[in-house]
């Protein structure tokens, strides 16, 4: 006797592209039964799949929850009904702010839900060590615990890629050692090619997930690293030089980062298949590429295809393939989304110890004033400039004038300023082109990766209101536009995630989305090129709470550039 | 400074199936770099492969040592030149014979080889319990102790799949126990198919490495389950069917059972691999199938890949790829094979506890008269009838006089005798037709899998002298002619393996493997045909020491047929 029948469907078959008509016989956990309709005998509960495609679940083999602004359990909640069955998560961003006991955390909140949650270790805390101040510290030996713990599979994306590649000491003790476990090592590593890409790759680290030329890609996937494609790396040309190739590598879709209204209204793998297949994927690959290539990258044997003795980790589609369009899910036997709906209550979110996160005394007078030590005059500055459609950041710079040891910025350009926000007296900050912005700013403490508190802004009492606003939501994201905050999304969770319903989350982040592009914000992605800005390990320029960062060069670069006429 | 680089060649990806110059370096061992050739840093040591392909080590996820007739570093010695770098054995030959202590030894001896020689546990012992006796038994606790044994990682194929489908307590309580560990589950389910091939599937076995249809084949790949291709499988027709479907499903090339002369002179999986090119496998779809797919079905991410990081497992190719020429090898960063031949030493067996294990006190004067309860006259006897093929047997029938309750076969039949050899005194005997035979017969104690001893002939004087040579020799393989003993292997380690030299061994087994053709035996796999005639799990009729079994009814058949006129 099985538990249920799954009746009227159709498989598609990721192992051979087939689609067959079968039901789909399930007995707790396990697929019981792939049989002709009809046949394999009795069962307890029928669901009824006439119309459908039978898939299974998909597997997100790189992605971060806290970038959804939820708690583990609220997001699974959000993603299961689009499909997503596992995720191997790294939790850099709260494991930044409050180290270990943040990990522990993390793993505990996703442990309730019907979804399988994995976890990586965050291989850089900070990101770039000896650049910039975060919450916490992770050594080799905190990484070779860590890894030993419950529910724990891979080094997280080692972003220092720089630092690997130039023999630095501490980052190849920590991929070691995670070596020695048996880990699964995942990259990071931007455009990294040629002789440097295999220096990277010698430490055992196998997979990246950054945005990069089609060339770079095709590099990376002939040196033998599974392709991870987020949505930014969805380009017509990037899948045309993969889909040319004499076979088709190994290739994941991941989300990296997907903000709550971003997955409420777009969807989250689901939105990538999609994605992928308006690029020129074939439908097929692109199933494979949710299913059995990131099981076998995670190495779960149990699942990543609809046959019998898996995990019923199953995907019920409408219409046809290529349209990825979720109807029903069932997590590890269980239908835990039906009609596109999750078919149990949002779960309430448990008490959390990260209250309090944001550790700065109030905003001083001089916040926003940009003082230097410079005579009276014109003067030329460093400068990032941003472009609407990926996290790059160029050098670029610009001529202000300075009078009494102040900047005279405003009316100029956008300015960004970076505030420890985890009991350190340090501040930095950075003008800003390439956006045609309006009175406003934003302030978040969603910031990669050290999650200080950052405010973008183009007047001083814009960025005030802005970030008035986020200290008042102790933590968060805010747009103040005119010098009154306009939307507000608070994040008491570390000053990461938020404890309210991922339906206010998703509103709450949306009206920020639309309140940055009403400001001039213009990006494809806002919220990542906002909270990149402090991500000095992706290029080429960025800035920390210590100064600004030439990342390739992995060194300081010089904000007043007047020596260099 | 890295300890080997190896030069002017050009790697084959198996990732995106291109070809591209570059240079492969190795420190310890593992690939430290794959660059473009010339740069990288210094070497210590210069390998030229200047005209050459560089591939990834092969792996072999199905095959047992004990059929090449050698111990575990000499088959390493052998197969390493062929390109061999990985193996997962099932060491149910010798296992069935000496139990634990066999499965202990078998992992010792090959520890010491520059070869990966991983194992499984087998499932079936003995293969098909209360049908036959072998000399051991393992139970659940047995199964699941041995599994955690180092170097274990799978349970070996799962051979009485009737059991499986009919619900047998005993096999699903050893499948349960292995699955539980997380165990590679193997199967072996010939011709099994829809709602009973689900039923085996549903316990988690997820590979097939038997002879099937095209349309079995497909399904089973359909469905999800590795397919796994030895010689006699690689047929055109099965060829066809798996390369015309929409996608090419996960395909691991095997050798199963091969023996030293036909290793020497044919190969190993560089043989199977031609054999698939010949067959119409696109050239780097076999390469996959014999690296990235078999290093992921086992669960090694550390191989099947010629990538920097990975374990130095390299082959160097000469001429086009499917040529599968093997020149040089490198095991583990260590160079063990050049210009087609080993590196290093045949290394000499050590010691080991299985001598004297043919416990047969001599040879009755009643052997092979074969004796019945039956009235004087003309009777009716099931018979097997052999394929010049394969190892299917077809039951068939044979009329055959009586009298004084000898059974006259002589000039009218060949004959199978089983005699127990572990110390029990059973004997059964049936026709076999098939074949156009001399004087002459065979006997054997390397017999699937319970290694009795088994005589094929048709003359008693023949088998006598066959049988004969055997016990003198501590166990092995004779064959007789006109009453003599023509060609003599012998297998003193268990009655399954020898302690000579490989060549001396490959000698003995090509002479024995001509004598067989020169009787008569006429079989493109003249050990296994004879050898799997009491293998009771194989279909359709196969003989034990207990008397015949029906193999798909998994039952008793009767071998005097009178009744059923």
């Amino acid at each position: 006797m099985h538990d249920v029948r799954i009746f009227g469907g159709s498989v598609v078959s990721v192992f051979t592209g087939e689609v067959f008509a079968a039901d789909v016989l399930v007995t707790g956990e396990v697929i019981s039964g792939v049989v002709p309709p009809g046949t394999g005998g009795e069962a307890a509960c029928l669901i009824d799949a006439t119309g459908r495609l039978i898939v299974p679940g998909f597997l997100d083999a790189h992605m971060h929850v806290e970038s959804s602004f939820l708690t583990p359990a609220a997001f699974a909640w959000l993603t299961l009904p689009r499909g997503t069955t596992t995720v191997l998560a790294d939790p850099h961003e709260i494991v930044n702010v409050a180290g270990r006991a943040a990990m522990r955390w993390m793993i505990e909140a996703g442990r309730s839900t019907p979804q399988t949650q994995l976890w990586g270790v965050p291989s850089c805390v900070p990101a770039l060590a000896g650049f910039e101040h975060s919450g916490a510290h992770l050594n080799t030996a905190d990484v070779d615990e860590l890894l030993r713990w419950d529910g724990v599979r891979a080094l997280a994306e080692v972003m220092d890629y720089r630092a690997v590649v130039s023999g630095d000491e501490r980052m190849h003790s920590i991929i070691a050692t995670a070596r020695e476990q048996g880990a699964i090592l995942d990259g990071h590593c931007p455009g990294l090619a040629g002789e440097e890409l295999s220096r990277y790759m010698a430490t055992g680290i196998d997979s990246d997930h950054t945005k990069n030329t089609p060339e770079v890609v095709v590099e990376k996937a002939r040196l033998g690293m599974t392709v991870m494609l987020q949505e930014k790396c969805l380009e017509q040309e990037v899948v045309a030089a993969l889909t040319s190739l004499p076979r088709l590598p190994p290739v994941c879709l991941v989300t990296d980062d997907l903000a709550a209204d971003h997955i409420a209204a777009k969807g989250h793998l689901d939105h990538i298949a999609r994605t992928a297949v308006a690029a020129g994927l074939p439908a097929l690959d692109v199933l494979r590429a949710l299913t059995w290539t990131p099981a076998q990258r995670l190495r779960l044997p149990d699942r990543g295809v609809v046959a019998p003795g898996k995990r019923a980790d199953l995907v019920l589609l409408e219409g046809p393939l290529e349209d990825f369009a979720v109807d029903s899910v069932l997590a590890g036997g269980r239908l835990v989304a039906a009609g596109g709906r999750p078919t149990y209550e949002e779960p309430h979110p448990g008490a959390h110890p990260f209250a309090g996160s944001v550790h700065v005394p109030g905003l001083p007078d001089e916040e926003y004033t940009w003082r230097v030590d410079l005579p009276d005059g014109r003067h030329r500055f460093r400068a990032l400039r941003v472009n609407p459609v990926d996290t790059y950041t160029e050098p670029t710079e610009i001529e202000l004038d300075v009078t009494g040891g102040e900047v005279a910025w405003e009316g100029r350009t956008a300015l960004c300023w970076v505030r420890n926000r985890h009991g350190r007296d340090h501040t930095a900050c950075v003008p800003v082109t390439g956006m045609e912005l309006g009175d406003g700013a934003v302030t978040t403490t969603y910031a990669h990766d050290s999650h200080n508190l950052v405010t973008l802004g183009t007047t001083r009492h814009s960025m005030r209101a802005a970030a008035a606003a986020v200290l008042d939501d102790d933590g968060g994201v805010a747009v103040a536009r005119d010098g009154a905050a306009t939307a507000r999304l608070p994040l008491a969770v570390g000053g990461v995630m938020s404890t309210a319903p991922a339906a206010d989350v998703a509103d709450a982040s949306r009206l920020v989305r639309d309140e940055l592009g009403a400001w001039g914000w213009r990006h494809r992605n806002p919220f990542m090129s906002v909270s990149t800005l402090t991500l000095a390990v992706s290029p080429s320029v960025k800035i920390t709470d210590l100064g600004l960062v030439d990342v390739l060069a992995r060194d300081w670069t010089a904000q007043v550039l007047d020596c260099c006429h």
